[in-house]
């Protein structure tokens, strides 16, 4: 890896990882205006097949759907797995998990196990999510939106478990 | 960002995370006088606003009321987005978060989704935590310790969640 | 820290942390000929003491022990804490910590707060996994796998817990 380039991707990098990291803090206290700022103006967000889930205006119209997280009373949106692939100096592709944590005010929770994949480019000098696809790789019974599903591979036919894997401790 | 800022910001980025995710594997493993080697000898911790769960004594005071974890069996501190702003040097902050899951004798567990407001300084050439204040985005039933709660902003007045969010898959 | 070795470093935790991270999502995708592309030829895995979960015949074998994770619908694998430490230019030790959720056909989970300790190697200009050592903080009762249990300090004789930490919100 020639050495400028290399430079220039660390620092990109951190800052990428950074609006992806934002975003959860800025959804969990419910500061949507920050929300909005993380956004391209002609993004697109699908957090499902769903049209009430999918959003085409940009960063106003994405922090206006995710006011709907006023359902719940709390939230906590932990984010790893970070991976990031550049494919020009202002483009990137970035996968991340999250555990997504959420509370309703009767008490009762809704745990999803999910993965963002983000488009991101950069704009005016700072790096902006242009598209975002939420994916789910599981989630608790409390857990009741339609989300993309991770597509998982089958086991080939005829495949059966081994026995003995699962012994008590 | 100038080339020697950003050269120096890199390593400290990466010794910074380390202090971090040390605290937790010390916590997990209760090597106790690891967790006292990473604050500052006048190190302030306040893991919730009553006096009980506050310690001002630096690392070795911390460690020592860290003890009080031993009344769990096992513990898993999971330690994510973690974002770190300089503001000189030798001096930062930190904002992280962290799924923290506990398992008393009985069998019983309480977990917590939560963050951590971290002070950090160079000191000696090694980066310490000066101060920390916990805050909880939200737990499970079993969490009993009254943490900060994480500020959230409220809904508006009159707003009403939309309907057919939560569909059955 | 001299400014060629940090280079090299920085570069090498990216890719490193990348090699972690693939290993989850191939997991949860259940892409095998992806994980076993991540280790040696003659890689050692050690998921827990017994026999059956230790395979010493690198890459292809690791991957096709993971086909047991068939046996559950869907999974959930988030890295975190990542932690690695060189020991030349082509050697390094990764800490990091995992939630990894698993769902089975009947609907019930397994869920697992863990940690895995990895060897990586630099070979053909790659970062792969040498070994492997899976440790369990803890984990919910779904969860019934007897993994390497992490190890924890206990109390010392006599002590006792302080009374009034856990009090209800």
């Amino acid at each position: 890896m020639a050495a400028p380039q290399a430079w220039r991707e660390w620092a990109d990098r951190d800052a990428i990882a950074r609006v992806l990291i934002d975003y959860c803090d800025a959804l969990d206290r419910m500061e949507l205006e920050r929300i909005a700022a993380l956004f391209t103006p002609d993004a697109v967000v699908a957090y499902g097949p769903a049209e009430h889930l999918c959003t085409t205006g940009g960063g106003e119209a994405v922090a206006a759907a995710l006011a709907r997280l006023w359902r719940f009373t709390r939230t906590s949106h932990h984010l790893s797995n970070i991976a990031i692939d550049f494919d020009g100096p202002d483009r990137a592709d970035a996968r991340s998990y999250v555990i997504a944590w959420h509370e309703r005010p009767d008490g009762s929770t809704a745990t999803l196990y999910g993965q963002y994949a983000d488009r991101l480019v950069r704009s005016g000098g700072r790096w902006l999510i242009a598209s975002r696809t939420q994916f789910m790789n599981g989630s608790d019974e409390g857990f009741k939106v339609a989300l993309h599903p991770l597509s998982r591979r089958p086991a080939p036919p005829g495949w059966t478990a081994p026995e003995g894997i699962e012994t008590k401790r």
